[in-house]
């Protein structure tokens, strides 16, 4: 098909929630996707999205807030492309049950993220370990398959981290975070608990960085990822934000690194010649920041349409070789956005070709 | 002088400012020192200060309410102990004047904390580095002399550390700071900044942190101290919290230690002889905790009527030996309180016998 | 019994939330009350306190902690007073049970406010309407009875107007409140429906004030309450304010007054005789400050240890005759320190005679 | 001059402060505008914008960045229209030489606000009033001549009241705002008096509410306005939002008026014929809605790029007619882009022909 021809009829699971409105809002007039149907848990069911959705950030679009909103079963569901925002308490069987049922799945939850043949795939980062949804679709026999983006705050990380580990052979991290309060969905984090005030833990989240990141950075090697040699020191803190996560780096490396060096191949970095042209891919990907006190959540998470990320203060650093801050949008390059980017280059690079022509 | 038997007579200079007002708050009915004197800018001077101060917290003493606000001199001020909040434009010339003119000095600046002859000291900490006074009076020929407290990121460090320090011998660390609004002083940071948002930067806050602390850590050598050998890489970021330092913590030690040691020694730990007793001194002066999300400011800053550091989330680290979270309020621990503290050991430990007798 | 020569034992009930976890804060070292049961939902009925509740604010007493959490029955709890910290969907047949079997019950809970038999009661304001008591024990066959605190932000519109509804007979009034998301309990408020933001509705909470407002300054003729003659126009909004209401008032009185007059009178007012030397009872009861600026809800919610409301901004109304702001800790002076001082009064009035002895 | 042929040049005065950034920001790409200098104080001219500017929001166009920093003076400045956020403290004299040098400015300063013969204007509202500028010329000798825009709380006031008081006769009013503290410019509010609080005052704000908004809803009368008889009682305050000023309104009319009748006067308003179809002319000019809990300052500001009003909460009152809560983006409708919005009222109109042409 040629992307630009027609668009592909696609459906948004768990489209309720926080993570599922950022799906309705970035698919609307969008170039190759046709957002027609919604769906959410059983509470919700049969509802006009309009009525089902306490609809949060910007206008909701009239087309949606009339759809009914569906089960998340793939006989209520009829697209061939399907981005899930449900939550791993539930996304494991359902999405399994669309994969089988030959729908591609786009998904933000963790369940698969680390799974020997299901790609976790930032397009910038590794494009190309989307060529593991062959080997996925012979192993478990599906005709579809299930594609994840990874956790919000590694792929602030990871994508900083991409072209240093090109150039210079990334090998120890210490990453301490500040999230934003939209990480946590909603209701998400009590106002009681971050008015003015940080909380120092965030279930789950470290062991998440520590892990996705060697997987994101790893080699594709026919039937799987090996993993990039990096050992993290992860510190996961959530802060009175409410988009956009900040991430304090120290990053030792194989080769001599200097500050210098770090922010020219930041600045020269693409990343996977796949992504360049596609409708959702931010130009340039990496935005490098020289003032002293950048980026910043509410200022720079913004940019690049909610999808580039920003770092800046690269300096040298007195134990590993380079320090930097990273922050983006956790909402939308952190989740809904980056999987719509997913879904974009598999569409680009013509593996969709098992699926239901739209 | 018997400490409980009259009170030393004290003055506040830079006392209109935010770390000024804490000093009039936690000198009132101090069992030792009576306020007696505030001085501050020229702006201010001849105003009672009710009206030179902008009272931001709690109720003002009436006592001080109607004080004259006085020129900072000696030949103004008049008290023998002297806590200074002067900024550090202007710290230098005048607590040399005041050191000269015979008085003690308990200084906030960081004008001389990196003095080879400058005691720099969290009691705790280092109480006994205290000594160093003696070689300051013989070098400059002071009858008074300066002590300093440190940076207010630094004492929430140093505190969580020196006890591992002394049990493990610290060699590493990665430190990530989150810090309130009001180490920034008044007007300090502009709301359109903060609200919502993270500024990764803090001028000349992250070489403080790197240097202050090897001293701090250090060993008293008859004239001077040996600074600790421990490499430190800062972040330091200003967050949207009224008061509180929150610091995350990666550290590497000479010895194994385990997160188990790590909290025992913690907990054990009662800090430098010299302190028990003091009226300021918390007790006890780490509070670990064992939740998985603590310490926070806003819930944690306020322990041992702001003076006690807490702990918590001590667990293994990937890269180092451990990592924890340290928390402190940053005006009362990380300035005047600290200061308010190192008098209170001066006079214990009887080393205001060159001063005028109050 | 003399208050002071033993302690009544006293229970909470719905200890674990944001105002129970208030009761036993403010509880701890009662002079005449001794906290001895804690009781909860079944959900929490068994657990150590320390367990049940995810406490908030300061440190839980130990004794408090340990204590296993009972369920709400008049069976399981023994104590003849009763703090009852209950939602209203379960506070009606609960606070019916335990007066019926002999307790003395205050009520945080909307339930029973509005009842023609019931003492709706601030004690500065309205401290003589607890003879209603007499009536409600005749009228349900009660040994025991509820006594129920008015809602958060009544109660700093009541404190506010009391001394002018008594020298100049308020007759209109305008209230446009700004609230702290503590009064939505926990989890309460998400932050993403509050950061930065403000939320022009608080449901249920206009009508609230209108009704309760004119019950409290109404005027006790035997068996029932004559209400006042006042006529509300409100405004609820919730803001990202930890603690404390904040209500800007416009005021019409039958009587002429200025703003010197009602400055005066609110100055000079103390309230219902019989608080007097209670131990909750904050001194002076109304703070008037004449800063352009204040009251502000966090620096002025803590005086008077959360019990004291604070008025400023007394001027000339362009339509009515003065306006101003008044500002109260909504979980203390507003709930859990109202109740408490309730039953202070009771207790120093001899009006628990009817209950069993301590 | 056809206004789609070519575009005007226009300067903007006072350029580097916030609501000169929010000027630069609005006229990138204007379809009749072509920003081509910008002017601010001393400390500024001559450096490149770029430089003299701390850029705020979004991206600096590249265009101005590299522009030169001019003198405040007609000399220095040459284009024909211009955009004034300069300061009340120097607005007054430079305006003026403006006006007197043959420029139109376009002012938010307060300083000519309530002058007989200059438009106090907000287009929808009153765009009629423009006509005084000829008054204005006659009476000054000015060949040029200045049009001031509304203080940004009366413009939410007064775009929310226009249709009421057109169709029903307002006349009282009681007014309470919740201000953001980009309304204070920048460095502006302190983070430490706004954070987790509420400041019940805002200089000289309540007189500006109570004042404008008679001319504004006045009525012209060939050389001045016939104020509005509309009696105004005003709280302003401010609260921790970046964005959006909120007013909670109580109105009285002439004529009844329900809550649907107001409600629909309200969607049917288009305001002033002249504006439609302007460039920043937002459609519809209020957006009403049915939500419980809407507007909301960090959600609805946004609306329309910033240019509409949204009001909502539209329910009977007590005391006067009905009641509503109004909202708007203060920095863009309330300032910079209803400035835009007069010069492009202008324009359409014809009433630029006494300028140079561009």
């Amino acid at each position: 098909m040629t992307a630009s021809a027609h668009r592909w009829p696609v459906a948004v699971l768990g489209a309720t929630g926080a993570v599922g409105q950022a799906f309705v809002r970035l698919l609307e007039d969008h170039p190759w996707f046709d957002l027609v149907e919604v769906a959410a848990s059983e509470r919700s069911a049969g509802k006009p999205y309009r009525e089902a959705a306490r609809w949060m950030e910007g206008v909701l679009p009239a087309a949606v807030a009339a759809m009914p909103v569906l089960a998340c079963t793939p006989h209520a569901v009829r697209a061939p492309i399907v981005f899930s925002a449900l939550d791993a308490s539930v996304a494991g069987e359902v999405e399994a049950a669309f994969a089988q049922a030959g729908r591609l799945v786009l998904s933000n939850a963790k369940n698969y993220r680390m799974e020997r043949d299901v790609p976790l795939v930032i397009p910038e980062v590794n494009g190309d370990h989307l060529a593991l949804l062959a080997e996925q679709r012979v192993k478990r026999g599906w005709t579809g398959g299930i594609v994840t983006n990874a956790n919000c705050a590694v792929t602030v990380i990871a994508m900083a981290l991409a072209p240093l580990h090109a150039a210079f052979g990334v090998r120890k991290l210490f990453a301490s975070t500040m999230q934003a309060v939209s990480g946590a969905g909603y209701p998400g984090v009590p106002s009681l608990d971050i008015l003015g005030n940080v909380i120092p833990y965030i279930g789950d989240e470290e062991p998440k960085i520590e892990t996705e990141l060697v997987k994101l950075l790893g080699r594709y090697a026919q039937d799987h990822i090996e993993s990039a040699a990096i050992i993290t020191s992860a510190h996961a803190n959530r802060v009175a934000v409410e988009h956009g996560h900040t991430v304090c780096l120290s990053v030792a490396c194989d080769r001599v690194v200097t500050p210098d060096a770090a922010r020219e191949v930041m600045r020269a970095w693409t990343g996977y010649a796949g992504v360049h042209g596609l409708p959702s891919a931010p130009v340039p990907p990496l935005i490098v920041r020289d003032e002293l006190d950048r980026p910043q959540p509410r200022r720079d998470a913004p940019m690049g349409r909610g999808m580039a990320v920003t770092v800046g203060r690269i300096r040298p650093d007195p134990l590993f070789d380079v320090r930097l801050v990273a922050m983006a949008h956790n909402v939308v390059r952190g989740a809904a956005g980056g999987s719509i980017l997913n879904a974009e280059l598999l569409v680009s690079t013509g593996q969709l070709a098992g699926l239901v022509a739209p």
